[in-house]
């Protein structure tokens, strides 16, 4: 094994396929049914001003590196140190500011990502995006660097350009309450075809105990344009930005939660609640109490308006106090905990979870709910769908297990497609180029034991890669007609 | 993909087996040992008097969908109202009453139980039991039903006659405490030669709390036929129920709790809390105490009677209040919960675990169980045996994830072989075939990677399919001998 | 099925490969690239004194039978009393003597470990060791037996010639922080080459509510040399024993807990708690809130003096009272229970988690955790790494799921390497060789699936055979440079 040299880099045609010759005879097949599909990205966190201003992206390590948690909390776990690789720090602490060289020590630890999903989308990208064709190390870090810089100076890698040619569909991004959304209004305004959606996303202002509380709840009232001085006006002030993020194209909130609990207060706890929030009093205890209320307060407007729910359930933030307070929020420090949803869910599904005007979307970060808890209540529930694995499970393993825990119980039309959940722009064909392969190969799987026979597994495979998300999220446009022959749901638009 | 003409329905004879050659060769040699194999069903849910009055089956709605909630509640789920589907309510609300159109909707959501064991069962039942020959879909719905109401107009196809097909060895329905065991009666007098056994189930007369519970208390006292005025009555009308039961073949209780909590009362505790139960005054929590004694006192009495314990945890009732009040229970709305053994068990393990008189099988709907908890107490207690993946897990994925999280720790031997579990007799064989064909694939699998030979691998699957049930549930009969020229365990019958 | 003459032991060259030939072949390559490496012991509980005395191993039964808790328990489980296979008994009970009935015995259920990694070790002991050739059962357990005892007799079968015979480079011992540590140091003093080193467990210390507290206390002062009376000098006696298991080598600490809580008492809170101790107050709610206090001031004290911290939590010891109180402890009575690290950990994280001086190696026995907690925590600590699967999940399945839910999060780079944790001295070259085995599968299905190249995975294997567990343990020597031409991390020696 001579090393040393620079080895090629390769993207193996039937990469992530089992090596068994039918199932891979089948997974090809059906990743043929879907690659050329276009992206549908129902859920991530883009910036949309990026495609608002659509500027050229700055040089590689600002773009690929700095900014991605992903990256740079591997090399962390290692020793590396965040200032050295320029993660920006919130105390004036100096941090590495030479670009080549931040490139290059992620380069020297390139290696810690060799069977992982972010190693895997590097790669996609190092060689579909940017052409690269040796394998990233410390030797040919130089090289790779200048090459991808150039690519990014040329007006066909601007972020609208991008878009078109990764074939995006339609974009939603996840703004809070409170945002003006002008960067949507912006590229509405432009007149350019792309389809970039908001995310209404109220987490800040359900957190009463928390300290910028005040804050939020102000930069709400100031976007809502009136006072919020009770729980009345408060929700009243909700409502009226739906509509507004509605009238800009958003089909989704989205709630993060640490417990997904869910409870209906009175009227006038609810109140004195809110109240007790006002004047800075509202304990831990409260804040609980007071998001497990408003989730159904969400859902029953989401009943009214039609926007789709979404809940993200389970991560411990900032668990690592030091890196929070020397870099800020989401620094890779955010770790999973054991997670209930039969139980916490109780009373918002007996309220809503029949209605056919609701959708609410499930996202976990403990597997272990997978076959035990989510897929029997989707298999029951008309309102509710199974997002797909996320974050830490948003990977070839990890699809696998999802779609193997999942499916028996469900089916795959109780799930809700696949959402690549990133904010590293470049990195949407990978993701969703993985997505669509695992898939393919999950399908395959079951053609090669007979579970299911191919020509079921075509129309499975599109309705993962492609119908699922659009159905869930009520993003049926007349461009891309599917229809097989087939009867279709009046509601869905999924071939069968 | 043409599609709209009906396309073949297939049953391939390697379903089910991995793809590789190696398993595969040695999954069909494994499955040869076992597929014609009687079938021994210790645990289900078919109806004694439909095999005591031999009637003829209705016609293919009424006895395929309407009683199945495996498949009403995935249309359900996606939308398809109970009502339309014939689901009989409890308020008077009108359902749908022609056979042909509820079957006709079945039909055309028939797509949703691709990749589901639900599918692969039905797909057996059509393909084996009624000959069909097409895929069921819209376009033929109607000539499927027309095939399948001409064979259960036929004498072959009455129960009687199809439990002999079936070559159901022996057949164990679920009875209350109360149940007059009428049909097994009848059964017996009849002269038929089938054996059909009850199981004691009392659960109903422990939830000292529900509102039924008097009403299920007077059943037992008239059943037993004598007043329960206090604990000691109580006591000893379930022990005189055991023994009616016994006479009648039985050979096991079951028992179904959320919580596997055991812990034992003092005397004057337990009277205390059935005096308070006979005036009405239970709460919730003294339930709980109070199932947790029980199921101390029900291991007690099998040690003494022998019948073998069976204990269903995990399993949330009625999740869904709307369904459950219009339509009633077992509507595919229960929903597992995360289940706790090691610490719940410790007190009737330490009382009975022991004891060479005691069988105790567990069953669980948490899979996170299975390697943690349940395999280390199985791999160690005399009395433990491992029930097979219940309910949601009773499937391909499900089976397999068994057998590779519980082989390792505890063996095969500590495992109670299969059952089917099912109140839809006609799925019986299609649901044993598809156990054997896992079983046999696993242990291929094993074969193939040189972790146990060809010769060993044989015995276990006939462990796995046939002996270890009859082991476990104590039905060693002469019948069918299957000395294979090696020494057997004295209590068991189980071929090494 | 001809059964009753004995039938040829094999092991295939290829176990445990999977039997796909892509995956096949690159896991023979890449286990080629590692069955010749020396064994890393890190964690163990071989005796010292047996390499000490290096006497002949008694005779096969005492060796191999009656000291294994692997084995016995599975007998027990299936009905066979521990009495009748000799396991000396502590209350006086009569138990077998005769080695040749309880072989037999153990020969007659051998059967029960078929798809079990004891049944895998035993064999591969019996054929490579031992040199057997038939398969143990009733009819060969004599020829068996006297094959083994004919072999212990020789001076080949010596422990420091097997010592080196395995090729074990280091073999880390686990002790009690009152150990005289007698054999470390009569071992030192022979001048013989071996390396065993002792590990520092002061478990015993920590349970303040233990009716053996105020014992273990008295033998920590004896050990120390001075007294123990406050809090204070209690911590001095520890980091002054720490430093006298440095002194022979001691690389770590081991601490074993139900649950992984840490959390640290005030001054004065600790003070009194430990007097509390003194007085024989204590209760299990101080022990733990002592032991979590405990688990801090053990990872302030590795930090000093770079002793790597071990943890093992979730397992309840002694769950069977009647088997401990007859028989004591480690009679595979030991069941885990769930066990949640991202919130217990957390006190002890933001301590000292950071610290490039500190390395904490975590075990459990909850896969549930691996993906959710475990792989998140590592792969953002600098100071954590996952330890190996552990005990139950000790095993091919075990290992495989652990490398799948673990390396996509945290790479391959944040876990620990392998060790074996027996007290079974013969066992060892069976478990690496598994160990090996499985890891090389596991990268050859990577491989063959294009998720990494040969290149890379040949380095991979070599991490985890052989480089991790000296990395992670600080065991570098120059003896063995596998140094390819790469760089390497200067703390590490693990090659990229």
């Amino acid at each position: 094994m001579r090393r040393g040299t620079s080895q090629p880099l390769v993207l193996h045609d039937d990469r992530f396929f089992d090596a068994n010759p039918s199932v891979r005879t089948a997974a090809r097949a059906l990743y043929e049914e879907t690659r050329d599909l276009p992206l549908v990205c129902p859920h991530g966190h883009v910036d949309a001003a990026l495609l608002a201003a659509d500027d050229a992206f700055p040089e590689p390590a600002a773009l690929l590196i700095v900014p991605d948690h992903y990256i740079f909390r591997m090399l962390y776990s290692r020793g590396v140190p965040l200032e050295s690789l320029g993660v920006p720090s919130r105390d004036g602490t100096p941090v590495e500011q030479d670009p080549r060289r931040i490139w290059k020590r992620f380069a020297e630890h390139y290696y810690l990502f060799r069977g992982t999903p972010t190693g895997a989308w590097f790669d996609h990208e190092l060689y579909d995006l940017f052409g690269v064709r040796v394998k990233l190390d410390a030797d040919t870090a130089d090289v790779v660097y200048d090459q991808i810089a150039e690519r990014l100076a040329t007006p066909e890698f601007r972020p609208r350009a991008l878009y078109e040619r990764f074939n995006i569909e339609v974009l939603a991004t996840t703004d809070k309450a409170s945002d003006s959304l002008d960067a949507h209004q912006a590229l509405r305004d432009s007149g350019w075809s792309g389809r970039v959606v908001p995310t209404f996303r109220p987490d800040a202002v359900f957190r009463i105990a928390a300290p910028d509380w005040r804050a939020e709840l102000s930069a709400l009232a100031a976007a809502h344009g009136g006072p919020i001085t009770d729980l009345s006006s408060f929700l009243g002030a909700l409502q009226e930005r739906r509509r507004f993020f509605r009238s800009l194209g958003a089909t989704a909130t989205d709630h993060a939660v640490v417990e997904p609990y869910t409870a209906r207060l009175s009227p006038s706890d609810a109140d004195e609640l809110f109240r007790r929030a006002l004047r800075g009093d509202a304990t831990a205890a409260d804040q609980m109490r007071f998001e497990a209320h408003m989730l159904i307060e969400m859902a029953r407007m989401s009943v009214d308006d039609g926007l789709v729910m979404q809940l993200h359930a389970g991560a411990l933030r900032d668990h690592n106090r030091a890196v929070a307070e020397q870099f800020g929020a989401d620094k890779g420090a955010d770790i999973p905990v054991q997670t209930e949803f039969t139980r916490n869910l109780t009373e918002l599904l007996n309220a809503y979870g029949n209605d056919p005007r609701f959708t609410l979307v499930l996202f976990t970060l403990d597997e272990s709910t997978y076959a035990r808890e989510l897929a029997p209540l989707a298999g029951h529930y008309p309102a509710l769908r199974l997002g797909p694995p996320w974050w830490f499970h948003d990977s070839i393993e990890g699809m696998t297990r999802y779609r193997h825990q999942v499916t028996e119980t469900a089916g795959i039309y109780n799930t809700a497609g696949f959402n690549d959940d990133t904010r590293a722009f470049c990195s949407i064909p990978a993701r969703h180029d993985l997505s669509r392969r695992v898939d393919a190969n999950f399908l395959g799987g079951l053609v090669a034991r007979h579970v299911i026979d191919l020509d079921d597994a075509r129309v499975m495979a599109r309705a993962l890669a492609y119908e699922l998300a659009r159905e869930t999220y009520r993003f049926q446009t007349p461009a891309h007609s599917l229809d097989n022959g087939r009867p279709r749901l009046v509601s869905g638009g999924v071939s069968r």
